[in-house]
């Protein structure tokens, strides 16, 4: 067994609720971790470990059934328990995309509601919606936060603070640009209600509607629904797995389709996880700035790489002030507060007008709170903390697909974010998969929400956001029973 | 002088920071008030008034000076001070507008974020903006029930909180808009980011770019700004000072201009303070009803009127779900909050997919505070202050213009909201008024930003949120001095 995998294991333990046969269990994995055991080595038995570990022969016995149940180690009758000896590869992966050349209406909205609303019974397992799971993040310290600037400032806020936004906030995400690469002042940036709302303000600051908007295929579904509801349309460009957007595809769409401007998510893509590398990145905005078109850069996820060294926005190599750079601090602190922002380039006093006429100003306390949060530091020891989870929990939902899921399936190598992109046997309808999931109290993203023309029927996206327990697994490998039934 | 104008100078008073003299002169505007000293009637000698009140003389003078400054009473040299006998009487009011009676496009929008943005800036006294002042608002309570509810709740306030929005709020909001005739289910709701957002999604539901939408004639610019910024133009409908839209005229309108929707402020409209009666809000749904022509009704400053009953709203008499009343707390409780909603009729689905597509979900922590500041009751007993209040303001704002501006100016007579819309003589250019009031520390909004075409070149809105102090007399005289020597 590959080290990554058990480190996921490791850290899935770790996120389990903590009891003393998961404490015992957790000891026993560390061990396996660090090679002290190794694999096809026998474990202490259950009365050697109860004396070690000052725990009851029950307690062990329950440590080693999950050991066990986690693919850990293995029974064998009349001998004991041994360190399992099998490899987990991950799946391997899909190829380039390969969306409709030319440019089309967005036709998927309806489709994407049902599926969201569907989505938000809270009993289901929920692998289909994009979000961070709440107990990983700072909330209280957050809100701790929330209520001493309140307490200190209640005129502040909740006093109509006029875009661009709070100043403090404006600050601080100027300050923190520089790792991305990326040189901000504070008049640069505009606050937002998410990244939703800043899409949205761009998108209309640089296009109208029936004007053709260059995407990667796949892409986030609310992006789509965005450009659905501007009545703009859309040129679905391929993307490779790991590096998301051919430039090559791209430079002949652009020649050919009349492409007003771009929305991309070039650092861990969603659905795909991609991350087109920096010298990538840099051709990209030259290629555009060439033909005078804007990008509007999606880098919600870009916090959330599993490498130690954050990599850098489009806007970084923006000379020409094209690049429309787009952010926010949903998935990395708060959902809740939708504190977002936008450093729109040269577009900044149009997208500032929008900002003004769409919701007049953004709500003043959790911008304060966020600006005062950041400026305390702990932001990077957060963000250090839950990329490390992410990593570990994308290595857990990578091994249960390899694991369960129908021969043939694929899947990508995400470097960072929380979502996996699985290419299913050709003839599983992913729509089928989410029905029949739905129907089993499992929520997936089918596919076909991921392009223009609800294309990827085989593929379904799956959120590995929430720490790795025992029902998550379940529901892993019974939807690969369910594409495994569909498969046939 | 009338009692209407004591009680606002009594008012006026009371909102000043408390201390002693100012305590005194509340005391005699008291006795003026109830009559038990009458106009022409010497009021106590400040040697005896200091006797009665065991003040200082020192003190007695500083508050005759203030009552004398008020225009209550006048010293008379060798004999003391007397009440005031003089009578204010509120200046004429303007007669029914006359817009352009065909469809326009909408072009103000530069004019208007020129003028909302040299408005910003703190040194001024804000004439300009219609802002409920800080020390109105309940901001510590609501501030403390914000941590509370943080404190109870640190995972729902920072969870994304999908539309239609926080369940508990939309249940408050049904249960108050029974008071304005309506009969809502929490489920008709959908919340926003105030009413600005409101108006966009309910716009963006029932019309597409090119489509002419009927406004008020004038309307609040924020309208303007939003149907410019959608592409949409309008026909301007003429309104009375009182009773705002003038039926007939929409009526004739509606058979020639291929009327899409309306937007109306029909309760305490901006900046009109018109308010139109009952019955006649019931023949104008009946009006569109034949027509199937949706009505977006702004509520904003419904809660607002100045006499204790609540005036309905359209939607109250709406019988086929074509009216989207549109309202938000931002007025009454916290304008840094931005909680708004929308009740969208049979427009619901439409609505609440645009909120999903514009901003995702609203911030959940103000939702939750404001829901539970509604449940703990007290909104009430707050709004009848606040109501009281805006009386009295009105009635010192339009006494002052009644004292200080050129003869000829006319004003309308607010029955509720915090606006006054001043006509000025005809040669007064109201954007040369806005400029040297501007140099002199004194916003205004001019006229011409409330209609499409900036017309309402001789008028300007005078907002009365802010207590009425020296400065702010001072303020408005200066503005009347300014005016006076423009039209020469």
């Amino acid at each position: 067994m590959r080290s990554q995998d058990l480190a996921s294991h490791t850290a899935a333990l770790l996120d389990c609720e903590e009891s003393l046969y998961k404490q015992v269990a957790l000891r026993i994995s560390e061990l396996i971790e660090h090679g002290t055991i190794r694999p096809g080595d026998k474990v202490p038995s259950v009365r050697r470990c109860s004396e070690q570990q000052g725990v009851s022969i029950a307690t062990v016995i329950q440590a080693y059934r999950l050991l066990e149940d986690r693919g850990l180690i293995e029974g064998r009758p009349q001998s004991g328990y041994y360190v399992r000896a099998q490899r987990w590869a991950p799946p391997p992966e899909p190829g380039i995309s390969k969306p409709t050349p030319r440019p089309v209406e967005v036709r998927v909205s309806d489709l994407i509601m049902q599926v969201v609303k569907a989505g938000r019974n809270p009993k289901l397992v929920r692998l289909g919606a994009s979000l961070p799971c709440p107990e990983l993040l700072p909330l209280e310290e957050l809100q701790r936060t929330m209520s001493a600037v309140g307490r200190r400032s209640p005129t502040a806020a909740n006093t109509y603070d006029p875009p661009p936004g709070n100043l403090a906030l404006r600050t601080q995400v100027a300050r923190r640009a520089m790792e991305a690469g990326c040189t901000l002042a504070p008049d640069d940036i505009i606050t937002t209600v998410g990244v939703t709302e800043a899409l949205n303000l761009c998108l209309r600051a640089v296009a109208k509607p029936g004007d053709v908007i260059a995407i990667e295929s796949p892409t986030f579904f609310g992006i789509l629904q965005i450009i659905e509801s501007l009545g703009m349309r859309v040129c679905e460009i391929p993307t490779y797995p790991r590096e998301g957007v051919c430039l090559d595809e791209l430079d002949k769409r652009l020649q050919c389709c009349r492409i007003k401007a771009c929305v991309f998510t070039l650092n861990f893509s969603n659905p795909l996880g991609s991350c087109m590398p920096d010298e990538k990145k840099q051709r990209l905005v030259k290629m555009l700035a060439e033909r005078q078109i804007p990008l509007i850069e999606d880098d919600l996820y870009g916090n959330l790489g599993f490498s130690p060294t954050r990599p850098k926005v489009a806007k970084a190599f923006d000379e020409e002030g094209l690049v429309l750079l787009c952010d926010s601090f949903t998935k990395t602190l708060s959902p809740g507060c939708r504190v977002g922002w936008v450093a729109p380039g040269r577009f900044k006093q149009q997208v500032e007008f929008l900002k003004f006429v769409n919701t007049a100003a953004n709500p003043a306390l959790p911008q304060m709170a966020i600006a005062e949060f950041l400026q305390n530091g702990g932001f990077d020891h957060h963000l250090r903390k839950i990329r490390r989870f992410y990593s570990n929990q994308m290595q857990c939902m990578s091994a249960a697909v390899s694991r369960y899921f129908p021969f043939g399936t694929k899947a990508t190598r995400p470097t960072g974010g929380m979502c996996l992109w699985v290419e299913l046997p050709k003839n599983v309808d992913s729509l089928a998969v989410f029905h029949q999931a739905m129907a089993a109290n499992i929520s997936t993203a089918p596919g076909p929400l991921f392009s223009a023309k609800q294309k990827y029927q085989n593929f379904i996206r799956l959120n590995f956001g929430n720490p790795w327990t025992e029902k998550i697994e379940n529901a892993v490998r019974e939807l690969g029973a369910i594409a495994q039934r569909i498969a046939g």
